[in-house]
């Protein structure tokens, strides 16, 4: 039912084929991030459209509403939302830490309270295993402590050594063959103990490896050092998975590493704001210098927005809180991600990565950002 | 560039093609209400896919924002928005008579604030023209003036004159060649009244002529008759357009009573609030009951959404404030009613459009509302 085939390394990156139950995902790939069952402003068909072969769901978001065993009955993720291809699931940890105030944390697990009603929950690692297996993703994720950086040299281990706890009883509870459970890696900026963290997650055995706790404020050096450090250390025949990052830049880095799965809320969440990703940089669509630009929002982009809508009435609907704004610049951001992915593990398999990577941080460093180079 | 050719009468009814710079509209035929020049939580593409034909735009909102002006500038309506097939301008006068305490109005036309911003903006017969000559759609719409009713006989009569006057005055200004200036028959209620404002308007032919001041709070039998007394007297062979109208039921009577163009905001503005319309009436996707309702909301539609989301899905949506869910339902309730039009216009070719409306009102009547029967 899974597999995880190389088809060519270049560098450290590599191009894969991962095998789900639903179908092949193309690696280096990106993953919308669908929240609540849907990626916010645009529908299956659209993500279809674009290309997207996989999407994100986030546990604690369907665990409040409508609830895992709704979702179980009514035939997992896939029955219940109608999106036939590859779902990955969030374990609910990083949404619950970021519940400052409404969460206590021990060793069993944590205590939380909704954001919707203030009903009390409780998330373990068995917990998390239940709801995600009766939320049926083809991928889920181990729970993990996900602490904000910087913090504590003595907090950060202590929570990189719970993970692995953690990640054991993780491992215990998942049942479902027709899930791929990945383990997190985690520890901070430290590289000791990110190789701690690893090489006790790879006694367990995953059939795929998260790198966790980054892009949550550490200085951009320190990321790459983590990744660098980590990439001889994870098993090369396994998929890797860089969570939560990143900018477009970050992206070209962390392929540059060997990773082979990311998920942002970049594209959506700024898409929804006003701001475009270019090949050039962003672009603020509220911007007053595009009130008559019948430009494209990128003239070398053929995403179905850009295919036919200008600047100039992008502006006009952002600016009247009109849904269809947030819908064509979601379809454009998320083309340009998506796109990127296509040409990056083209370039892989063609042996040009770092011609590609070079090019393409040429072209977003060469402006900061559209306006300023028009 | 313009034609206006009927094809077929069944009894009053009339399948007609109506030719456009921008296309030929099948009637008869409902126009999505596009106010800001986008159709609320629908892309063109969405919109094409579910076979809309011809748009509406709304003078007032264009009028204020982006402004007339700038949508001239970028090449009007069709440029500025990208949409290919015909659009249908209305005057202003609807909305800005609908601003009680912000408007004044004399025989010269009207005064009003916008609502954005209170600025002060004056509409007058002239000015109603030189917008919508701005704006560029392919049917634009004489300046008239719209009571709420009931009101009193002598407010009627003298609104219903100055429509005439103003209906003059929109005539002598309106100069593009490549739009069609349909005039518009006011008298709310009163059949004399309504037949001296068609044969005053009859005077100035106008290549088509719509049904104003209906479906603003008059009885359902009252509108009925006038839509009947004005059939022989209107024109057979140009367009007619009931401005405003309605529900399924409205339209049934009214296409009955040789009506060929729609507009209404109720699929769009109920499919936001949760509300579908289906074969079997009304459903509110609210409803606790489609909690865990594996069904596509109308069983018997093939439209994007049905084919694809259950009620559980769609309720789930609604209730998290996706976004995702005004677009769904958006697109079953469009294709729901562009598709009772594609029927009955196909009735009408098979002289069977009696037995259509008669079957279509008994589903309909059969339960008040999906809820009632399941």
């Amino acid at each position: 039912m899974f597999a995880f085939a190389i088809e060519r390394r270049d560098e450290r990156a590599r191009a894969a084929q991962l095998a789900t139950p639903h179908g092949v995902v193309e690696t280096p790939a990106f993953m919308p991030v669908g929240t609540a069952g849907a990626v916010k402003a645009v529908t299956f068909s659209q993500l279809g459209e674009i290309g997207a072969q996989i999407l994100l769901a986030n546990t604690y978001h369907l665990l409040l509403r409508p609830g895992d065993e709704i979702v179980a009955r009514m035939g997992g993720l896939h029955g219940f939302t109608g999106w036939r291809g590859p779902f990955l699931t969030d374990s609910g940890g990083y949404q619950v830490f970021s519940l400052a105030g409404l969460r206590t944390l021990d060793e069993e697990g944590v205590l939380f309270r909704s954001h919707l009603d203030g009903s009390p929950h409780r998330l373990t690692p068995e917990r998390a295993m239940q709801i995600q297996m009766n939320l049926g993703a083809d991928l889920v994720m181990a729970f993990d402590e996900c602490l904000p950086l910087p913090a504590p040299a003595e907090a950060v281990a202590a929570a990189c050594d719970r993970t692995t706890r953690w990640a054991r009883r993780c491992r215990a509870e998942h049942r479902r063959a027709d899930q791929w459970l990945l383990g997190i890696v985690q520890g901070g900026t430290d590289l000791a103990l990110r190789e701690r963290s690893a090489r006790e997650l790879l006694e367990l055995e995953f059939p795929g490896y998260a790198i966790g706790g980054l892009a949550v404020g550490e200085p951009k050096p320190d990321r790459e050092q983590v990744l660098a450090h980590l990439d001889p250390i994870l098993p090369e025949a396994k998929p890797r998975y860089l969570m939560g990052v990143g900018t477009p830049e970050d992206l070209l880095a962390a392929v540059g590493h060997g990773i082979d799965l990311f998920d942002c809320v970049l594209p959506t969440r700024n898409a929804r704001n006003g701001q475009l990703f270019t090949s050039r940089g962003r672009l603020s669509i509220r911007n007053a210098r595009y009130k008559e630009d019948q430009r494209p929002p990128d003239p070398d982009c053929g995403c179905p927005t850009c295919r036919t809508a200008s600047r100039a009435y992008l502006r006009h609907l952002h600016l009247a809180n009109e849904m269809t704004a947030a819908t064509l610049l979601t379809i454009h951001n998320l083309f340009h991600y998506l796109d990127m992915f296509r040409r990056m593990r083209q370039s892989i398999l063609l042996g040009r990565f770092k011609e590609f990577r070079e090019g393409a941080l040429h072209s977003l460093s060469a402006a900061s950002g559209v306006e300023s180079q028009e």
